[in-house]
């Protein structure tokens, strides 16, 4: 299986540029004193659209063909690929659809919407509505995680976050389908293999876990997780082969875990991350990751995207 | 009355150089769209302490002689000046007392407990109690705005703000004692007399508004607002000299357009803005302010320290 290479992140960097934040990254001495660690936090929710995941699609997008883009292009996604899609189409001059599931977010629906993507909402499959409307119309499919391109654009983070914290020893990133970890692991271990990854999956959805057991992607039958961001019902071809390359282990953690650790950090860094975000903390605050004292961590905090009233409810 | 001037604003800088952060900028492209401006947040919540209050305060207590230190320094605060002088004096290695309200945020009075402060809670008036203890005890008085090391130490706010957004309009700043206002006005008017500083209050503490109209610092019997940030009772002499030397205009905004903000702010740019922040988008939003449309603004983020209780009850 092909792996994405450190050239390939850098080109992604050279093609990202200009278009998407360069994101901060943040520390809590409260949180880093209560686990005995010196912990930072990747501020993706800063990014354009509220996640990551415009760095891999805007990066596939430019790599599209001519006539690739003039068909316009289709994806699935429970709300961060589909708001990200839907800018990265309107930064490129192309179209976009979106099918998205009958329950996401409101707040991600109308988002992507706001990007000018024609939303399609479905309660059967996002995979098969989507690939009977691509073939209908003939659009240009767009992977929402297990695509190379996708991936090496994920990576860029990788880059800023080893910038940022030269001397970090673990990241902790979140899995859904896979693509951001994916890059990330990619862009730091080719740079400084002795760099811990280690990934984290809500119970309700834990694809990659099972995948990484049976040796091949697993789909998943349902999901149930808080975390949107994650719910992801299989891994990919591409995710999985980096994953078994790069990351050093998944963990799981309970939804009850991920609420408490949104709390912790909106209250002790100032920022909402979803969700799929705050797990990375969850694995630290529930135990589920024990590390050497005084190491130095980041946190990959994915995206911010979560409605309101859902906020209410979690606080 | 004795401005505090550019060289005493890049000295402070110095001063506290390596201690604070650099807070970033951030964007909301939603936001500006729907006010039809080019609209920043400088992201002081992201600031040591959560709040912009320690660079005034490390730079008060750098400038505090031997003596001063030794006998240990004594305020009063309903919070954030509260966690800063207990935070700075742990920097500067003084023992620090902080007097505050008996109702104050008690995430606040933990938080100011944390950074190793010794907290007095009290219903009676915080002045007369605090002058009174510093009497008793023989320590030293650290001003929570009224002071020009104070004002100087915020005035790095102002800097900051104008490397970041070098075409800033409009700055649009909180106004509780007045101590950021008057420095970051200071700071920009200094370096380019062209930008426009309006400072918000809220309609239930409006100590500045008044000491604008009768010309001399005010105190209010009472005060009633979410915004415990912006609730001092009275201006300062010299946060009063300031503001009628640098700021354009003092508007008021409502409780309800700050909740509001609040809200926005959270969904649209994934940070915490206490009330006291949320204040400068209310004042766009709620119309208190109106600008010429494609104006290039900053509104200053003061502060992220909210309880978790609170914010459930404001959403």
């Amino acid at each position: 299986m092909t792996l994405i290479t450190l050239p390939q992140i850098l080109a992604a960097r050279e093609t990202l540029a200009g278009y998407l934040h360069r994101t901060p990254t943040a520390t809590s001495t409260y949180l880093g004193g209560q686990l005995d660690l010196n912990l930072y936090f990747k501020l993706e929710l800063l990014q354009k659209t509220g996640s990551f995941k415009p760095r891999g699609v805007l990066n596939r997008m430019q790599h599209l063909s001519a006539d690739e883009k003039a068909r316009g292009v289709i994806t699935l996604s429970a709300g961060n690929a589909a708001q990200a899609v839907a800018w990265a189409a309107k930064q490129a001059g192309v179209a976009a659809t979106v099918v998205m599931p009958a329950g996401a977010v409101q707040s991600k629906v109308e988002a992507t919407r706001g990007y000018g993507g024609e939303v399609i909402q479905t309660a059967k499959s996002l995979l098969d509505t989507c690939l009977t409307i691509q073939r209908e119309r003939n659009l240009t499919l767009v992977h929402p995680f297990d695509d190379l391109h996708l991936i090496a654009g994920h990576g860029t983070a990788g880059l800023e976050l080893l910038e940022d914290v030269p001397h970090v020893d673990v990241v902790i990133v979140g899995v859904g389908g896979g693509g951001l970890i994916s890059g990330v692991a990619a862009a730091l271990k080719s740079q400084r293999p002795s760099v811990k990854v280690i990934g984290v999956e809500p119970e309700g959805a834990s694809a990659m876990t099972q995948s990484l057991a049976k040796g091949e992607p697993v789909h998943l039958s349902s999901v149930n997780t808080i975390a949107d961001g994650l719910a992801a019902p299989f891994a990919g071809q591409y995710t999985l082969a980096h994953v078994q390359a790069y990351v050093d282990e998944v963990v799981l953690v309970s939804d009850e875990a991920i609420s408490e650790a949104l709390g912790l950090i909106l209250e002790r860094c100032k920022v909402l991350a979803e969700p799929a975000a705050a797990s990375t903390l969850a694995a630290l605050w529930s135990g589920a990751i024990k590390l050497t004292p005084g190491s130095t961590v980041v946190c990959i905090l994915s995206g911010g995207n979560i409605d309101r009233a859902t906020l209410k409810q979690l606080l």
